[in-house]
């Protein structure tokens, strides 16, 4: 019989420019809370997956694993546990959820009940936020040699929609906007604080036409959530939430190799595979956590995930969002069958903020306790499927995941 | 029904310092060598994991599999994979063997027939010796910063052996002669020449008491496999070998930190789990790569791994290599039943070549090309059963898996 995956706990840090604190700390943070929150001991876990993206250029250190068995695991003897980094630029994490999926799903074809420790962690403020930026344009092709960042990248995917549509500049700007809302109701965020439409839209030019308040920051962070097999899930008489599949697909590094830069056929494919898988459809979908490192990201997701129309995302970010500074956050996405989609409830990358290697694990904390009921203020009712969506570079890596309240 | 996972195809590079040949070139190479090998096509391919230590160090760069999809997979039109680097240090390779076995459960479990390239790969002489040397010591405890190198470190365990036992400093150099005598014999080897027992001896001490032909060398390499299910293997009509199982445990990352330094915990209980699940033992295995990154390494994983009971596996190795300048390669040891063991056909770690990340995998492609019989003038006559074991750091993580001639 075919074995359903449950996840048990979650773990989150603050995220933030953390500087009195080791990777080894949020680490050991987010993945105590994840085991308390699941109710079971260190000795329970079978093998544990950490997404990070650059541990080495950021830190100097490799082998990350067992650097986080000694500060972690070791402490409790008898343990006998696997880690592995798992590496794919800024999805990591959402790969790290990937990979803890399959692993549970392997041990329950070898009739295993196997409890997995998903994680992800990012340390970049250890570095001047020019260096930092270097080091993140590693995730792209050459991007070092040629000079290339990502604000400068995404910079040109806007520029191209602003060319294509009849989008305004400032129609992206709301997006910020109602993040920062959002992220005013998460006390984990890195920016928990509103700006205003004209804050956004004054804000300086880091890429043009990328500006500063259209963008994810620098951050540290860490994330964790234990998984382990329905069947131990019920056993354990956990509060759970189904993880009823995760996907991912991987297109070109490199912008000039796609045919439309428009479309991120890495979100695409990924969505297509889960929506298949589960039998779930954009309209099924009440939350959703998506990869908006920048503002121009969001909307691209929105419509490479099925939610709008190619190009016409912008329409609908202005009819749902323009008036966005006076609701009460959540605020919903309208979508065009008169349904409300609530996205980055947590903040987003934006404005919770984005410690690379955390995001994918960090999005499905978030899709868990809203699905759970318990994301507090920002709590969105009913809320019974949600997706993350996790993406590597410019699109190069794509994973979505789909969850489900049981 | 419980599905086996069968290897259907392999590559493998030459090792050595390939300086006209970037780490694309590398994996490109071994890829396309294993699909050939497979007799299967680049759109066959659902998932690939690599194994890699420090692409970002050593060479600048991350989300490395968007980069080798770019260059491998994107110019297969309608390609759909999804791929990711692995990073555990040393065992960056047998982590991704561990993680393709498990992905292949995995699929079975959904019935999914999934095909998984299993790939490692370094490019480490793009850096001066001694900065290499740096970086991989990025894979110890602050090794960078107290300055510890892996050849100080595995010499602080030879020192305490020699202290521990009768064991002559001496006996561990035949290790190093019987290694370069197979190597001889492979052309892909890094250092495919022999060397005397007098050379050895009379080499220079890096880090007392390592010597400089105990070492294995900075290389540059990549291979890969391509593994699915049983039943799809037979499908595919393909001269396969099941990889019964493949299982991993972590130690502290520090030496510091453990009760007996010369046991690898890590090792002793990833290959009991194997014994136990396939139902296996020493007594049965034919032939072994083992992860002799230091002769002395050799000697405790004969130990570990169950073949020498524990101190006891220098008189053994005097026993079968004191005289083995003088024999036929593949050189065996003889075991205490009286059976003859097959070590590192292939030259090992010392003499085959290190490229750190491409270890585990290549670990795999000598056993499985041994197992299939196209081992060449290496062929260890009538082997059904072989091992690989894969270290990181100085024990912080071991791999361990088994293949079996179906």
């Amino acid at each position: 019989m075919k074995e359903k995956v449950a996840i048990i706990g979650v773990g989150h840090t603050e995220f933030g420019e953390l500087w009195d604190r080791s990777w080894v700390d949020l680490v050991e943070e987010a993945g105590l809370k994840a085991l308390e929150d699941a109710n079971i001991k260190k000795n329970d876990i079978n093998k544990f997956f950490l997404g990070n993206m650059s541990l080495g250029m950021f830190g100097g250190q490799e082998h990350t694993a067992s650097k986080v068995f000694s500060e972690i695991f070791n402490s409790s003897p008898g343990n006998q546990v696997l880690g592995r980094r798992i590496e794919g630029a800024c999805s990591s994490g959402g790969l790290a959820l990937e990979a803890s999926f399959n692993d549970v799903l392997a041990g329950a074809h070898q009739g295993e009940d196997r409890v997995i420790m998903a994680g992800g962690f990012e340390k970049m403020t250890d570095k001047p936020t020019d260096e930092a930026t270097k080091i993140l344009s590693a995730a792209s092709d050459m991007g070092k040699e040629l000079g290339f960042t990502f604000p400068a990248l995404y910079g040109m995917l806007k520029d191209r929609y602003l060319e294509e549509t009849d989008a305004e500049e400032e129609d992206f700007d709301y997006i910020a906007v109602k993040s920062h809302k959002n992220a005013s109701l998460n006390k984990r965020a890195q920016y928990s604080f509103e700006v205003s439409h004209d804050k956004v839209k004054k804000s300086f030019k880091v890429a043009n036409p990328t500006k500063l308040l259209n963008s994810s920051g620098i951050a540290d962070g860490a994330a964790a959530l234990i998984m382990t097999t329905e069947r131990k899930a019920k056993k354990l008489d956990a509060d759970y939430i189904l993880l009823e599949d995760v996907r991912g697909v991987n297109d070109s590094i490199a912008l000039f190799e796609r045919d439309d830069i428009l479309t991120l056929v890495s979100t695409k494919k990924a969505a297509e595979l889960v929506y298949e898988s589960t039998g779930f459809g954009p309209g099924d979908i009440d939350i959703a956590e998506l990869h908006d490192c920048f503002s121009i990201a969001e909307a691209l997701a929105l419509e490479d995930l099925g939610f709008y129309p190619k190009r016409e995302a912008w329409r609908w970010i202005r009819k749902s969002l323009s008036d966005c500074e006076d609701k009460q956050a959540p605020v919903p996405y309208k979508l065009p069958n008169g349904d409300e989609l609530f996205v980055n409830t947590s903040g987003g990358l934006k404005a919770k903020g984005h410690p690379v290697g955390a995001t994918g694990i960090a999005q499905a904390v978030e899709v868990t306790e809203q699905l759970r009921g318990n994301a507090g203020d920002r709590q969105v009712e009913g809320a019974r499927i949600g997706i993350t969506h996790n993406v590597g570079g410019s699109g190069g890596t794509a994973v979505v995941s789909l969850l489900r309240k049981p």
